[in-house]
């Protein structure tokens, strides 16, 4: 039998800031056979995600960054079409690290998941079942630890990961201040995902946008962009305050080491504390939290958006996109109409 | 009786940043008869802090600012002479918030702690068993939480704090790297407190001898100063590192807010943690604390310095003589010979 033709989406550049469309090019070729231990997937959803930026980035970051030349890494999810391994069958449905491609011949270490929940559609194991739903769950729960009662800042959180953390934080008995980009994110996060009050930080400095709605301060503060929007933030910290780090997505560039307001005296005088908090150091944790979190999607606690793109050719703009702020909640990448 | 001559150090001005010897003035007069529920103190040592510059400070603090005409609060320990409280009789040695002057007369409630330790001398309370002991055990254990073979670094590590959070770390099974400014305070970090390493941040950049030293990398960083000693320190932060913000002493006007690099991505990267402590936060664990340390002074394992002036006329430059980096150890000053 001939290998399947498989369209492949690989890193050229290595940029300095967000890579950009023409940082990659679509390769056509044709998938290699599976060799024993590896399994053929069809992928039917790409991920998009802000911390592909880091990656890609060749500087000491969390993980190894992706090699010239080679496929962009990502989470995808799709099915077993081969199989050379006892675990998998033709047709299961599975997440994992299968990369900006058609069709992904992989040992099957790199499957994170098999999907077994037939109610739930496979695209959900990407965003809100699978790393940003996780995330905003574990990073909530274990760093901020938000209790009954106390106000919870998210920012981006109109996004794939802050929309559900705010919804958790509200599940959870709290208070909840959104802070997005634009006035259509806004109404995003008040309609849509429950806020109790939102912020427009495009429409100038959010200081007193963010002492009205927060009147006894921040008690946690869920932190995906740094930079100026948290500073805002830092400076209405409660006594006792946890800010939990999960990205920096506003400063697109750290080679030149950027700065800002020096924090001790905050952290000192709030007692307050600021902890980052990076998701592959939890897996142990992953299959209870989907368990929760696919409760609350069932019984509609818990909602989500998602911004799908078609076909390969979206690739390679699909992560600068992201960080133009165009894609309104889970960005994804779909190959296959099902 | 006539009432005892009592002779004050009022705060007179309110300064910017350090308070200077003009910004206080002494005063002479008599101390007013205790009233029912007061006792007398007559103060034997002045506890002179960092911390007190915050105490001053007009700003949102921890505390409540100094009056203008006030008698400058402090810690002190002396020894009852009146008492019309039934908890207190003439002879007790105590510690508590007497405020620089010779004759405390207050309500019994400022006392901190009866000192029943004859063996242990009277000064020590206000030092190694008192704020400044407690402050290193308690933020050390609270939120640095050293493990056996952990790296720690300390800065101002010749210093009360300092040199106690550096010798407890090291009874509890680390490794420990001192920071200190001068080559007598990094001889005293080596020969008096033990630390494995001592840097002297006077003597230039300081990241290759900390490179050096913490070759794999810093697991707890017990804070003292802020600024840019610390900004190296982060930059060779260990996985899953805790900065304990124990003081901001190199800053001294957080009136301007200063700049410095930002510190969300290594926060990130590292999954680090930096979190303030402040000690009046932890009165329920006193008592705990003074146990432990004074086993350990008795033992021999935990020592300390103190740097002495004499009468109530050191007061007023006592602070800013603090600042000046001009005391090693424990810097008290001394009305009673006893």
């Amino acid at each position: 039998m001939a290998d399947p033709a498989n369209v492949r989406c690989v890193l050229v550049n290595r940029p300095k800031g967000v890579a950009q469309a023409q940082d990659f090019k679509l390769v056509a070729g044709d998938a290699p056979e599976p060799a024993q231990g590896e399994i053929q997937v069809r992928n039917h959803f790409l991920s998009v995600e802000p911390a592909m930026r880091g990656w890609i980035a060749d500087m000491n970051n969390y993980s190894e960054p992706v090699g010239i030349g080679e496929v962009m890494r990502a989470l995808a999810a799709g099915e077993v079409i081969t199989s050379r391994h006892p675990d998998y069958r033709p047709g299961d449905r599975v997440t994992g690290w299968f990369g900006w491609q058609e069709i992904a011949t992989v040992p099957a270490e790199k499957v994170v998941r098999k999907v077994t929940e037939s109610d739930l559609p496979l695209s959900a194991f990407l965003g809100i079942l699978g790393i940003n739903g996780i995330t905003a769950l574990l990073a909530l729960t274990k760093v901020g630890q938000p209790k009954a009662g106390e106000t919870v800042v998210v920012s981006t959180a109109a996004g794939a990961v802050g929309s559900a953390a705010g919804q958790i934080a509200k599940i959870l008995g709290c208070r909840t201040v959104g802070i997005a980009g634009g006035a259509h994110k806004v109404r995003a996060c008040l309609a849509d995902f429950g806020f109790d009050a939102a912020i427009d930080y495009k429409a100038g400095p959010i200081d007193a946008a963010l002492q009205a709605s927060c009147p006894d301060g921040v008690d946690v503060y869920f932190d995906n962009v740094a930079g100026t929007i948290s500073d805002a933030v830092y400076r209405q910290l409660a006594l006792r305050a946890r800010v939990v780090v999960c990205g920096t997505a506003s400063i697109t560039d750290w080679s030149d080491w950027p700065s800002g307001p020096r924090l001790e005296r905050i952290l000192l005088r709030q007692r307050a504390r600021i902890e980052g908090f990076v998701i592959f150091d939890h897996a142990a944790d992953y299959e209870d939290a989907i368990t929760r979190l696919a409760a609350w999607v069932r019984d509609g606690r818990l909602t989500y958006r998602e911004d799908i793109l078609d076909g390969m050719a979206a690739c390679p703009d699909a992560l600068a996109g992201l960080y133009r702020g165009e894609n309104e909640g889970k960005r994804l990448i779909r190959l296959v109409q099902t």
